[in-house]
């Protein structure tokens, strides 16, 4: 892949997305004490960055692949985001989700016509009802972080971001699966001289940090954050690329993450998903290091339940 | 007064407010079966449209009178505003306020440094004290919603949204004192041929809907509604405007208010207050009289606790 990679994946997804507006905030300047842009994905088509990836992928198959349909599994933001670009694509997306997921994120899908089939939830029977379906309609499977064609299509928000910001120094960006960060990160290596790209990953799932401390991938033994979004594992084709471009990972404390997401929401009138604030936890915790500078943070997503809040 | 007055009310009060974006919401749009424009003044410099009338009203004094300082009786927004467009102009603010009035609201006034003065908690307590401080210090009054100045700034909101759309048919508003509605139904009045301004009133504080029907200023007799920004009395200043301008009154219940705040939440992931929702919900229970037109709302503001939330 190259440059091109990435502006094809551009101009194959733009007229399926928003381009989000880049919000700035005096008061969280000041608190700060650097300059911040944030990128809106809370306003991305479904709510999350993840329309980008989902739509690339399902744009980057031939006629016949999308004819027999995609299947996923997830629960959260990648689900509907596949049901959603599936929908204006006219293609079938097979969803496999766990019995016991939230009603709400089962309603969610259908809103947007996806096929949920249920199973236990296990990671090993999401995996075996996921490969039943691939084998039995053909269908193609898409991963929600580890696959080169949703990567490059979470890269463009980051290529967005530095089109309306040249100078940023630093972006930042939640680490969960890896797929965000690592397109992010491609995203500054072809569209900038000079930004840096850093992650920042919940305390309680730090795998990607100590993955690249020990230099193969970690695993989780709990995934007790609130970052919902970030409960999950780094891949084998988003690690290379975080390896390469992504200068350091930041871990935060839950309690960092809820009042990031609180400041977020009292300052700057915009509804973030917990996920979303961990970026920004990271840059309060560490003032001295980003101070002054231009810095950008990818806020994922803005799918958050109203009614239950964590402050 | 004519177009020139707005005009020139935009201009003085420019550098001291944010243009505020207009978002559109595809999926808002298919629930209400309209276009809707939305004027987001909770991304108002603190967080609502009283910015405008405030910097209005004090950048209309003249030097000696700055020098005097400004006063008034509020423990909203209307406080905010006052306090941080008189810090902006380097001008004393006199904020009275009842002793019982939330610690954060005094918090608030106290960040952007207005002095409050701490009155009983009835109208006339609150009077009496705005008007001694008037006498002792020279400070000019002003008011948060029946004033000239105040209302022409507020009108700037509405300029700034039928510059950007100018096909709108209808720009629903809140109503509270009647200083936002009067204010953009002057704009729609000089700065558009054919929209219309309709107000939108909870039915526990519908003093300005039976005004407009009686003809004489009428008053309420409870207070009992989630809309805090709108729990106050029309004034003499902008009834007759709205006598002249607005087009009509719709009265909307509370849970028809809390249902159009959680759609604006979660589906646009912005933060309003409740006062803010009253135009949304009057669209959503009059769906055949808005059908297929271009309508515009003026979001009031964002200024709400998140940890205590009506849904």
């Amino acid at each position: 892949m190259n440059k091109q990679t990435l502006i094809e994946a551009h101009n194959r997804i733009e007229p399926f997305i928003h381009k989000t507006p880049v919000l700035t905030s005096q008061l969280l300047n000041e608190k700060s004490g650097c300059n911040l842009y944030f990128k809106c994905e809370n306003f991305q088509k479904m709510g999350a960055f993840k329309m980008r990836g989902a739509a690339n992928a399902i744009l980057s198959l031939s006629k016949e692949e999308r004819q027999r349909g995609v299947v996923t599994h997830s629960s959260g933001n990648f689900a509907q985001a596949v049901s959603l670009a599936a929908q204006k694509l006219g293609v079938k997306a097979y969803i496999v989700m766990p019995k016991n997921a939230p009603q709400v994120k089962k309603n969610a899908v259908k809103t947007y016509e996806g096929e949920i089939i249920e199973c236990e939830s296990t990671p090993q029977a999401r995996e075996a009802t996921a490969n039943k379906i691939k084998e039995e309609k053909g269908a193609s499977f898409l991963h929600p972080s580890n696959q080169d064609e949703v990567i490059y299509g979470n890269s463009t928000a980051a290529i967005e971001l530095l089109e309306e910001q040249p100078n940023l120094d630093i972006i930042l960006a939640p680490v969960g699966g890896g797929g965000l960060i690592a397109g992010t990160a491609l995203a500054a290596h072809y569209f900038s001289k000079k930004c840096k790209v850093i992650g920042a990953e919940p305390k309680a799932v730090d795998d990607a940090y100590r993955s690249l401390i020990s230099g193969k991938i970690e695993t989780n033994t709990t995934f007790a954050t609130i970052a919902d979004g970030l409960r999950t594992h780094l891949g084998d084709r988003n690690f290379p690329i975080i390896q390469k471009h992504v200068e350091k990972i930041i871990c935060v404390e839950e309690n960092e993450i809820i009042k990031a997401m609180q400041l977020i929401w009292e300052r700057m009138k915009i509804i973030v998903e917990p996920s979303s604030a961990v970026a920004f936890a990271a840059v309060l915790k560490n003032k001295e290091e980003f101070a002054t500078k231009n810095i950008g943070i990818i806020i994922s997503g803005g799918n958050v339940d109203v009614k239950n809040l964590p402050f």
